[in-house]
């Protein structure tokens, strides 16, 4: 179903999950995947299948995080856009070769426990940038 | 290549389309796949491969305009998603019906020559939601 690059998926913050939830079921035919809560980001998360692809819904759950601020700041919006790579620290260490500012120095857990990096939006015309590493054995 | 729904493309604002274009050559590898002025949009547009997936950047060409406007309050980053569907216009028919609000209320070109429409922030968790019309033998 997944191609090996490309979108991994969109995220969008909401304040409230199911109404969230509601609204892109009823938009698009949206299928829920899947929630997961991730404490030490502060978001629970929850995952959609649109046509094959992948919507990412995330509310804070704490107040000094960076969602909550995103939200507080911007209100409910489009977060990050996440792409798939090979080797996440790969792609870091290239990156940080060419100088692009980074917000995390090396990979960590995300969303399903794959390994994922932030890229900082000062990096990437102001977008939020997610690397989601695709390993054939996780899909 | 495509699949007949999905993602079709995240839409992302700056203000130097060239520039724009060689971040993200350089950040993920991108590969431009062709150029075109919307002037009724007043916009100029670069579709950007990204391991399959489309990127679209957007400069404004003219003031007044959505995209002059939005570059203007919030600077440079995400703008749109996009989402393939089998018909805009009776998306269009079955979310009216269901009271979302919608920025178009009739299908018009974009990029490409496909049919398009775009539904309104308020609609879709503050997101800016672009329907665009698949057919197979575009692809």
């Amino acid at each position: 179903m997944h191609e090996e690059r490309g979108i991994d998926h969109v995220g969008i913050v909401a304040p409230d999950l199911d109404e969230a939830v509601r609204v892109y079921k009823s938009l698009l035919g949206a299928e829920e995947l899947g929630r997961e809560n991730l404490p030490e980001q502060g978001v629970t998360v929850c995952a959609l299948s649109v046509g094959g692809a992948v919507v990412e819904l995330l509310s804070p759950t704490a107040a000094d995080t960076g969602v909550a601020r995103f939200l507080a700041a911007r209100g409910p919006g489009l977060h990050h856009v996440a792409y798939r790579v090979q080797s996440v620290a790969a792609e870091l260490d290239r990156l940080r070769d060419e100088g692009v500012r980074l917000v995390d120095d090396a990979p960590r857990l995300g969303m399903g426990g794959r390994l994922v990096a932030f890229v900082h939006p000062e990096g990437a015309l102001g977008v939020l940038t997610e690397l989601v590493e695709y390993s054939e054995a996780s899909e």
